[in-house]
């Protein structure tokens, strides 16, 4: 299947690919009629072969780029229309790619006869055992603990969907070690821990993780997670790192870093409105403050957090209240926007309007990234007067992470501070191609400039999670 | 580098291989010498290359299969006598094949494309998890999670090195992982459990186990092992196996099986002795009783384990007391084993000698399955009148566990029984090549063997442990 070469606006537009299985009669020829009933119904046919011939029929398979659920209804319902044609079952590529699952452990040399048996078990493994009994440091040389993360979660906030508990969440972590793989041949596996009391959680990763070389800490609930993550970074001799909170940040700075680019704003000049106070909200505005910003206000459900709000507060908000909002403004994400230079969103859809926008400071940074769909889309940003707008589509954690935990596995380091974050973000703006806003996440390049940066930062620094 | 096709002798004698990187003389030919040295010092050499030649030098590698590292050092002593030879430095095979460990996590498609990433991550993977929160039956179906089986250990007994704890365990369970993939296809993940406390360790593994298919406990040490299996296997509704317990037990089986077709002999006339009364010989002795075979007298290292013993007894060895030794024998391993018609070795070495085998009915059955040294010697078995020997060298458990495991995947069973152990060493017999004692672990047919009669013994049965 071609799937290269699709034009970027139909990678970020029509994201979910179908695979429609028709049948004709051997006689008809329905191809032209099929292909603008298709187009009709708005989706974008990326490829059409000839799959199989019957007796009376000729099966064709229909690769097709479509917004969702909503626009394939339209496509089944066009395809109705075509006389001589028959639907004879559809295939959700998603979920397709996903039969038997992402990811699998496997040897990683070939077992071909009873000497390589001899050799990696019994019992040639027995010397391997006691050289590493001798010197536990050897573990790194000879297993694969040196090149593994744990991708951990308990299910509590998978993706945008919330808690639906770790084995519905399984997916995901799967396709994050698969991207482990493909773009930094890490040993990524996913730990799930059927637990939603963040103590147990700790304790019992922590007598896990002498199995592993890092953690990444992934779609676990806020509040819970920023105790989580500082237990675990506490405890543990290994770097620990949540991506919500941390991989968003980054890329929310590598992004950041791009635009001041194009715009000639200055990092120390630039006021910050976050929409969303959780675990990427609170990474995200502790990062711009070491990352020098004049200020950031954060808002939640209830609206700006602020020194004395007492409604819906918890230990880490008013810990935020304490260290954002200069002037301990107050009111509705409508006033935190005022006058801003940035706004982030990493919380509900729909929330900002274009008038929002248009309140903000000249030539606004605005970074929707809610998903599925995001706080406003980017052509509304970009109407409302943005000079660089982005979504969740454009702006993916997979940017960052997989060169992140390759740098810290690399270097050997015990912790990932702010400031290896702050060098892979600036890193990754060093090598954004002419015309574009973030560089290419399939080019290896990508990855091993993340790497060199983290590495390049590695040393005392500040600790991830306040 | 050709490992195969090395003599069966030579293969269980000389078991650890070594790489002897040496350097003559461009001019010098003193390759005649070097053999006759390397062959007087006991070893086999297996290959010898030319690996390249430096200005005034020619470097060669030899293949060296030797019985361990005082073999070794006579080699390393005969090399230096061979006059123009330099020894520039030796490899440790086993070690080598450890070198970044035995297994790893891989995607199990490629990520060639943006499309790609869209498939198999956000936004494609949520469809996934939708699916699998809908119906969680799913995740069998679009997650790894019914092919993945974690192997636990807490390092409290790895191999014959005892308690060396679960880092300087890894080797072990990556090479069984690495065995998993490459026999049956199994994605198996080690799991190290840092913990000494059975609860804790059972407590864990219960909130892990949502994210595996099913457990292989291994390598930890009896009497905590009994505990940890049953309340598993009670507990969690996917399948649990002890290894040492159930797949040593199974492969004896299996040999005692072979035996008897051998011999002539009937199961149920069979009077054993067991020298070890830990996971391994307690399992052992289940599964022969539920063979059929008339009684079963274990030993440990204070004697034999008998109604009314009290020193260095527990509930486990109690409740052992009441389920074997139909006569309450009392007195030593020699005393066990007068007039028995098997016996079997999980303990120490050398404890047996040639006349306690003569002690024994007619044309007994040996089989000294302690490691890396067994209780007697194959040949002194046979010496003392054996009408079977076998050690552990010979009986390897990789023969039993990954098609137990693969059919215990395959036909969804939440048990293992006995009765699937037990009928997984009864085909082993059945396939047992002319002249053999058991059949090839190389042929992939014997695996599957196993798998189909996991599955076709699948049903209710008897719990692996009492």
């Amino acid at each position: 299947m071609t799937r290269q070469g699709i034009a970027l606006q139909d990678r970020f537009n029509r994201p979910l690919m179908f695979v429609l299985r028709l049948a004709a009669a051997v006689d008809a020829d329905p191809k032209g009629a099929l292909i603008a009933a298709v187009r009709q119904a708005g989706a974008r046919i990326v490829e059409l072969t000839l799959a199989d011939v019957a007796d009376n029929d000729v099966l064709m398979d229909m690769t097709l780029l479509t917004t969702g659920d909503e626009q394939l209804a339209a496509v089944r319902q066009a395809v109705a229309t075509v006389a001589g044609v028959r639907l004879v079952n559809i295939t959700d590529c998603a979920l397709e790619s996903h039969r038997g699952g992402a990811c699998q452990m496997v040897s990683r040399s070939p077992i071909a006869s009873n000497t390589d048996l001899r050799v990696v078990y019994t019992p040639g493994v027995a010397r391997v055992c006691r050289a590493i009994q001798k010197d536990p440091a050897l573990a790194r040389t000879y297993t694969n603990v040196a090149n593994k993360v744990a991708i951990v979660t308990n299910g509590t906030a998978i993706l945008g969907l919330g808690d639906i508990g770790p084995l519905a969440g399984l997916p995901v972590m799967e396709g994050k070690a698969a991207i482990f793989w493909e773009f930094v041949k890490i040993s990524a596996e996913p730990v799930l821990i059927n637990t939603k009391d963040p103590d147990e959680f700790v304790n019992i990763m922590e007598k896990l993780a002498i199995g592993f070389g890092a953690i990444q800490v992934e779609d676990v609930a806020a509040p819970e997670c920023f105790q989580i993550t500082r237990e675990l970074d506490r405890r543990l001799p290994i770097p620990v790192m949540h991506d919500d909170q941390h991989g968003t940040a980054t890329i929310c700075l590598a992004g950041l870093f791009s635009a001041l680019r194009k715009t000639g704003k200055k990092m120390h000049e630039l006021t910050v409105a976050i929409s969303g106070a959780g675990a990427a909200g609170t990474a995200i505005a502790d990062m711009l403050y070491t990352a020098g910003v004049a200020d950031v206000v954060l808002t939640d459900s209830v609206g700006v957090i602020h020194r004395g709000r007492t409604q819906r507060m918890n230990a880490d908000k008013h810990a935020l209240a304490e260290r954002t909002n200069r002037d301990n403004i107050q009111g509705t994400l409508a006033d935190a926007m005022k006058g801003r230079q940035v706004f982030i969103g990493v919380s509900q859809p729909n929330i900002v309007t274009k008038d929002m926008v248009r309140s903000m400071a000249k030539d606004p940074i605005v970074f929707a990234l809610a998903n599925p769909v995001s706080e406003i889309t980017v052509s509304d940003a970009y109407e409302a007067g943005a000079a660089v707008a982005a979504d969740g589509r454009m702006m993916n954690n997979a940017l960052a992470y997989p060169g992140i935990f390759r740098g810290a596995l690399d270097c050997g380091t015990t912790i990932i501070t702010v400031e290896m974050c702050l060098a892979a973000a600036s890193a990754l703006a060093d090598i954004v191609p002419a015309g574009e806003f973030l560089p290419d996440m399939m080019d290896p390049r990508t990855h091993q400039t993340v790497t060199e940066a983290v590495i390049a930062a590695a040393g005392p620094g500040t600790a991830l999670v306040k």
